[in-house]
């Protein structure tokens, strides 16, 4: 499909500079842009393409249409403009409702007659699919599993029983929602394992990447709540509690029962020790360790950049010979740092 | 189901403290129960909890039941008393012997009479399956394959050819055990794969959780000992070793041929370098690169608690200036720390 | 099969000093070797367990010969050479060629006739696999993905739309390549999704760990390019380049549209900070945090050996100690660091 310029302005409520009839069919990034395809600049930091850029039209801000070469489609928020434009360029592919033939669906499961359900998904007993839904090809449903209307599972995602998706969920593959914790009373050198009989309640508009996991609660549920976006490879341990629109990157962990607020944004690699609080509006950069509770909002690190190894195994030494030199004048460590302390527990 | 604290007592031989006659339902937290529900303390933090609980009944240790406002089950390990009585109320569902018509299980496997075999799981070629063995749907069973009795394949695992899994093993979605070990050599440019021909065993009582991963050995086996619990997204490399009762917790990676002794307790996110030796008995906080042998039980840590991130460049800026005033001093650094060499050339 | 040391030092032309007609048909380590077996030396650590290998015949280098007390097959690069014996010995199971009758395959689809699709694998329209390759069981393959020849999915593996794999590429259980990639832009408190309209391109030989996910570009394609191997548990954001020959272990994360050159050893646990640019010939030790470019080949390291709790508790109040005192002092720390600064802006 292509559209022009000026059926975008109007559409999107935006200003256009250039010939309202140019028409654009898709999106492109502004260094490899051509003919036909509609391009954008949000990070200044390119904004040294924009002169070069064979783009038909930009989208960008005002500041910036001044030196743009095409037609330009103007927003204080271009990414957000262009993330519009190119959800109508690309739209996702229309279900089919229905159920395919390989499927396995229970007797007792509730199936929307809107909803579509791919090549050999399995739908347990008492599970409910909501309207427009797509169960995607191989994916598991467990028992009184709840999904609502319009969520799409990409393909291949295990949802453990009793699991409650809302509105507009997005999971893709891989994901595991709702397998047990990892609880165990200690007997002897033997571990004993808790039955984990909480679940997990995933809100609206919340994405789950590929491959991640979502632990069900051992007693009570853990809970993701609306519109957080969790990227790939993520561990979320039982009992844990995410805030609205909080995004994780990939690769990180929480530890069980810990609470994370609202409008975080959590960097790739970190890790979360259990049982702690992070406030709303928290930003951690990656590979972070979270070893304690944050009760004010900023920006918070741990990370050391890389150095070459010679060089660093200079500051490695010196970590140690400070160590060192305070065991000798009989400093015990024990008190100094309580949070470690409590790491220590975990 | 419901069961009288009279009948927990005698059942798991332990006291009560109150009327015999009152019953329990459900398990909850100490601070959501309600009526009909069994809560429990084993967690000192929590015991300001104890005083409002509207608990039926809690499992406490003797100490603590002096001011429990409800019936006491009194253990000296409360938290294994309590996993034991959930275990009682929230029971596996009862397996239903037999082979679902979708799944395909080759000629020559031989599964137990009293086994479950689900919907759309793949049994291959001489593969063994043990008395009262889940395979949930979707799971798929290698050539060769041996499990155990009483083991239960939540759903979707996968288990590649000839591995081994004891009695009472309890692996989670997404699990894949005997991929092949990372393994190649070198020759130019190029890496040349060495055939990874050994397998995995996997002993008696072990957990293991979402998404992880055990590669099979290159020439020998993998080994994980009897009631190991692996948490969700763990990898372990070819060759491993893990001695009997060793928890390890979400996202932590163990490189090739490291040994790790029993009883030891690993946080999530840990890495270890490969060909090392960790003993009996140590515990490894979250996060820790565990980059040499470790000979003596204890704790050990290597992990900075997270901070403002203003204030952490000043910490990284100060690490810098340490190395070059050093290099600027004529150190060279290379044989301060033989075990950071060591790394260097895995 | 078994097969004599005279014939395997003609096929790989490689010294034998020994007896040609003594015959190996197994592989196993120096330590744990027996009868008709062949064992390798290439590790110079293990070359105290030469002298008591109870193996028929070894593969070493020429220095080492002198000491070895079996017949031995000699190579500059035994590692190499043990391989391709190893290879030899154990040859991968030959294919079925045809299409398991429970496999389901878009009438639109091309597989070749000498192709092997296996039990409940999906295959979608306009999808290509190429000759004498392996789709194993309830691999998903999506619409117009295509496969060269020889490749082999494992078991399990899920193709997004579009994908492109090269020739003899090895991918293992669980992997997903082309989900999408983490793209949102931020309005308000809410995070809009922009769609992820690029494809994932995969060159030759390239080998895929399980559970590794291989994000699909925002706009242009994600690649790794020909000879890359890839272990398990990786991480590869959207629009990320990988080049040729490069080395990864497991669990390491790369951030979106990072470039790394080829001929790269990258430890395991690493995190790559995204937008970055690492050069050719590149070695990065484990758990390390990437967080600016390379443009110098070279080793590089960030992570510090553990150490007995108690011990690096002093370090951590050390490092607190100093940055408490440069506050006083007056120090900012803010443009002490441009790289860290950076980060802080992903």
């Amino acid at each position: 499909m292509s559209i022009a310029l000026g059926e975008l302005a109007v559409r999107f409520g935006c200003e256009l500079r250039g010939d309202p009839e140019v028409r654009v069919h898709a999106v492109a990034a502004l260094s490899s842009a051509g003919p036909g395809t509609l391009s954008f600049l949000s990070n200044p930091k390119l904004a040294s393409q924009l002169a070069h850029t064979r783009a038909e039209a930009v989208v960008l801000d005002a500041r910036s249409a001044a030196s743009c070469p095409a037609p330009a489609l103007i927003s204080p928020n271009p990414h957000a403009l262009f993330a519009r434009i190119a959800a109508l360029l690309y739209p996702e592919p229309p279900l089919s409702p229905g159920i395919h033939a390989s499927a396995i669906v229970d007797a007792s499961a509730r199936v929307d007659a809107s909803a579509e359900v791919c090549a050999q998904a399995v739908i347990g007993a008492g599970a409910m699919i909501g309207a427009r839904c797509l169960i995607g090809p191989a994916c598991l449903i467990g028992a009184q599993v709840q999904i609502g209307a319009d969520s799409r599972l990409v393909a291949r995602v295990t949802v453990a029983a009793r699991t409650q998706l809302g509105e507009r969920v997005l999971v893709h593959p891989g994901a595991v929602l709702g397998a047990d914790g990892f609880g165990y009373a200690r007997e002897g050198e033997r571990w004993l394992k808790v039955p984990q009989i909480g679940a997990v309640r995933i809100g609206d508009d919340v994405e789950i990447g590929a491959n991640t996991t979502i632990d069900r609660g051992a007693i009570d549920d853990t809970i993701i709540a609306d519109g957080v976006k969790l990227d790939n490879q993520i561990q979320i341990g039982h009992n844990v509690q995410i805030g609205a629109h909080t995004a994780i990157a990939a690769c990180t962990g929480i530890s069980g029962s810990t609470r994370i607020g609202a409008r975080c944004m959590i960097g790739g690699g970190c890790g979360f020790a259990g049982h702690i609080v992070i406030c709303d509006d928290v930003v951690i950069t990656g590979m972070a360790m979270v070893s304690h509770s944050i009760s004010d909002p900023g920006v918070y690190s741990n990370g050391i950049p890389i150095e070459p190894a010679r060089r660093w195994r200079r500051v490695v030494a010196r970590l140690k010979l400070m160590a060192d030199r305070d065991a000798r004048a009989g400093k015990s460590g024990q008190s100094e740092d309580p949070n470690q302390q409590d790491q220590d527990d975990e």
